[in-house]
């Protein structure tokens, strides 16, 4: 898109939206609004905005001594702590790139995004020690390492040098600091996905592109100094979803997880409960297990007014009606990606809607992603590009273009594609916008099975074999097929109880209810678990690889 | 302040923050969402955003139509309407920028800006025509006047020309525009003060500027889709606060007033209350006249949930009192100016604060101006520049700085000493920030008179005062009115020739050569000495004490 240069303006063109006048901001007004972390012993830590700020400031100041210098790239493995906070602010705002580091990665790839982004230092929990000594020794640009624990340095056993502990390079420093005024268009952060085939791809966002994000996220979600929100996404995902900036920057409560598993989550809930949780986001596995665990509590906690973003995949409609039911809360449908900084859609209401419709409509109606946030746009578009009618009927490609959108990924030979010459960002999802703007997916491209020249939806045909009794879960892809290009194949995971009671035909006959023949998968295998992906959806790539040649061997 | 440049980020670099995206954003998710406006014969007429971006479109095009380019400036006199609403977006988002005119100024003040900005055309509501008749010969660089009128052109009566009709411009044109992705930092908007002595000074707001202030609005005033918002403050104030761009931005209710004074208040509440008004915004001299138009309705109505923000000046507390509880209406305190596009605090409540206040305390709380927006950078300095600590007793003027606060006057030779070196803007107001971050201003640097919303410069008025051959000396106050707010008083000292041989009514003459009839002072009194400081300054603290009750008693 060409840029019209008009009349100039008069306002203070050196004013930059910075990451760090965030934190100044809620330090400055909102100061003693309490942040909440729960610590791996269970105990929980307080301080308040305040405190944080001078700990940011403090960090910023140590930065430096440990020569860090603008422009440096400084990872971050670490979980949802006020330690991950304080660095979400301090490492941009000193001028160097937090690179988020997502521990589920492979060495392999975890090696690979330290040395294309040429990590200057690494910030690390003291228990994910063991993942980056798996690596570490691949990265040459790697000059040292900060420990982010309670403990002495000595108290801890590791290979890594040399080393640092945060809390003392925090403690031997002055509490304010000088931020520089960053060029709000260099990098504040970046994130690396892996959603596509090939190696990681670097998103590089820029320092407006978080604060918009930030301002955006806490508008559309109505998030104010009367909101307790709750840090459940990994702050290694996307940047949290950008829910730790938007918090701060509407002054909201925040309560951080700590490190969490789906083992553990009657602790979280029990964190949820007590310090009033109202709003919180997460993926449908999470929410479904968070669920499950508030539906063990006694009394079952009234969660009146408490909204959770579910976004990741879409949450079905049985869980939204479960959480509305027993407890309350309202699950608010998103969609995003790591190229459009997390947020892209909410499914939020409008009063005309909510009077024309059936209450068998508002829930349908929940199903859908939402509309496009202020300052995005999207388009849906034909396999020619072309700009198909927000009808809510014309199914295509997702293209996204804003200014937090992603231009380009970072130093990525070969991606120029995913993007039109218009600046387009083409998101790889396939579905139709309504009238209304809501936005309704039907599938991702990759995961489209084109049989005989005809596209078979792998989500569609998951989603009815789960529906089956017997099935816990299910996932269906695309495998090479010498005569049709592609076939599907299915693979289930049975009910303890079902195994061994129920076998493909079954599977087949309850998928023939709903699908041609033609559609019907191939071959249906019944196995011990899915493969998941470090973000916990079916990882098809896995499954493709392991069965690359079930049909032509 | 120095830019710094730090690591490139990876974003879409050609995506700019421009006006009609926000207006396509609601037409996009709000379509339907209604848009109500008052003509003037009182009947309502209504439209939505979808219908109301299908006129800001064909706008557009007639602009191209009528030979507007990129950078053109467009003056606009007008009331609150639909109409002008569209035009708040053609214009700026075609590339021109629109200049607002305030039809209180004098035709010297008019006629200065026109030139000053080297308007080509300019929109006028039909019962402004008179108005621009007495400053349009003035005016070389007009090219034209496009006349917002229900009626046709043959009906209407004027010297002006050409003249073209709005409703006909929009009519022959298509409904779909394709707009320029404009640099955001080019002006969309111009607003020309009177605030300081001299000639009015023109303050250009960027697109970035209003799309960032329309963005933190909405945030801060909890706009959404639920709240319908009166558009009470004139169009052709500082935009209307920033209003009618962020109730668009979150797709809210809007209602407009169309033409209205002090004198039909009346009608304006039963429209506040037929329409269900969530939000609205004025200075305390309409929101008083508004309350007794309330207090006369019967049954008295409830407007729980409803918020209406002040600013202007200092709303009294017994006002704030008196609307919660008789209506339960809540007044938010605000403080903002034109250099600053409008919105600078707001006070809000924090959960803290409402623990610990006492009832007593709370109320005296709102007398505050409230806590500086995210975004904008406030601080206290002494007579020296020095920084004074936010302790709520530190008092100094008030200095801001922001991304959307002016950096300049347009072409304003002699106005560079309202800056500081460090980019901030000296406000002229004196006040003290708290620890909490509430500003509570104490005085005006200014000697400004504020009479129902409008300025008047006492400094402006002395200085016609002293040209008239018979004064010696004068002194011009402003004095609190019930109605008014404030109205200027005049002290004047004769020349001993002239005793006994001039009055009231020779100076009101004299000054009404300059200043528009509601400027005048309503008091001229007849003095043998005016009050003066050590430093041999009017004393103006004495005036206003010695006569403080003169308008009211």
């Amino acid at each position: 898109m060409d840029i019209v240069k008009g009349f100039p303006a008069t306002s203070n063109s050196s004013s930059q939206l910075n990451v760090h006048n965030i934190i100044k901001h809620a330090a400055r007004n909102f100061g003693r609004q309490e942040i909440v972390d729960r610590k791996h012993d269970g105990v929980l830590f307080r301080y308040s905005y305040l405190d944080a700020y001078k700990r940011v400031q403090r960090l910023a100041n140590s930065l430096n001594s440990l020569g860090v210098m603008v422009g440096d790239k400084i990872g971050v493995l670490a979980w949802n702590t006020h330690r991950y906070f304080e660095i979400y602010f301090s490492i941009p705002g000193s001028g160097a790139v937090m690179v988020l580091m997502n521990p589920r990665f492979t060495s392999q790839e975890l090696s690979y995004v330290a040395n294309h982004a040429g990590l200057k230092l690494i910030f690390v929990d003291e228990d994910m020690l063991p993942i980056v000594e798996t690596f570490a020794a691949e990265c040459e640009t790697i000059q040292g390492y900060v420990i982010l624990t309670d403990k002495e340095l000595d108290d801890l056993e590791t290979g890594l040098k040399p080393v640092y502990s945060y809390e003392e390079c925090v403690r031997k420093v002055e509490p304010v600091y000088e931020w520089p005024n960053i060029d709000e268009t260099s990098a504040s952060s970046a994130c690396y996905t892996t959603g596509t085939t090939g190696r990681p791809k670097g998103v590089y966002y820029s320092h407006r592109d978080v604060y918009l994000q930030a301002m955006m996220y806490a508008l559309n979600a109505m998030m104010s100094v009367k909101e307790c929100v709750f840090q459940i996404v990994p702050m290694f995902h996307v940047l949290g979803w950008g829910t730790p900036y938007a918090a701060t920057m509407a002054g909201a409560k925040l309560v951080f997880t700590g490190r969490y598993s789906l083992e553990n989550l009657d602790e979280l809930v029990q964190v949820l409960v007590q310090e009033k949780v109202t709003m919180s986001n997460g993926v449908p596995s999470i929410l479904r297990a968070l669920l499950n665990s508030l539906l063990n509590m006694d009394p079952l906690p009234d969660l009146s007014g408490v909204r959770f973003l579910c976004g990741g995949s879409e949450p079905p409609l049985s869980m939204i009606k479960e959480y509305w039911e027993t407890t309350r809360a309202e699950i608010i449908h998103t969609y995003g990606s790591t190229e459009a900084q997390a947020i892209v859609t909410l499914n939020l209401p409008k009063p005309w809607l909510d009077r024309e419709f059936s209450s068998e409509e508002m829930w349908e109606q929940k199903k859908k992603q939402g509309c496009v946030v202020v300052g995005l746009d999207a388009k849906v578009v034909d396999s020619n590009g072309k700009k198909l009618p927000h009808d809510g009927k014309s199914v295509g490609e997702i293209l996204l273009r804003g200014p937090w959108v992603l231009g380009k990924y970072h130093d990525a030979p070969g991606s120029e594609s995913q993007f039109t010459e218009d600046g387009y960002f083409r998101t790889g999802d396939v579905g139709a916008i309504d009238s209304e703007g809501y936005l309704k997916l039907t599938d991702r491209l990759r995961d489209l099975i084109k049989s005989g020249g005809e596209w078979i939806s792998s989500v569609d045909m998951e989603n009815e074999i789960i529906n089956h009794p017997a099935v816990l879960e299910g996932a269906v892809v695309g495998i090479a097929h010498p005569k049709w290009e592609e076939r599907p194949l299915a693979l289930v995971v049975l009910r303890k109880e079902f195994r061994t009671k129920v076998d493909k035909a079954d599977i087949i006959e309850h998928l023939g209810k709903r699908f041609a023949n033609w559609q019907l998968p191939d071959e249906v295998l019944f196995v011990e678990a899915i493969p998941k992906t470090s973000v916990g959806k079916i990882d098809k790539k896995v499954i493709r690889a392991d069965y690359s040649d079930i049909y032509t061997r």
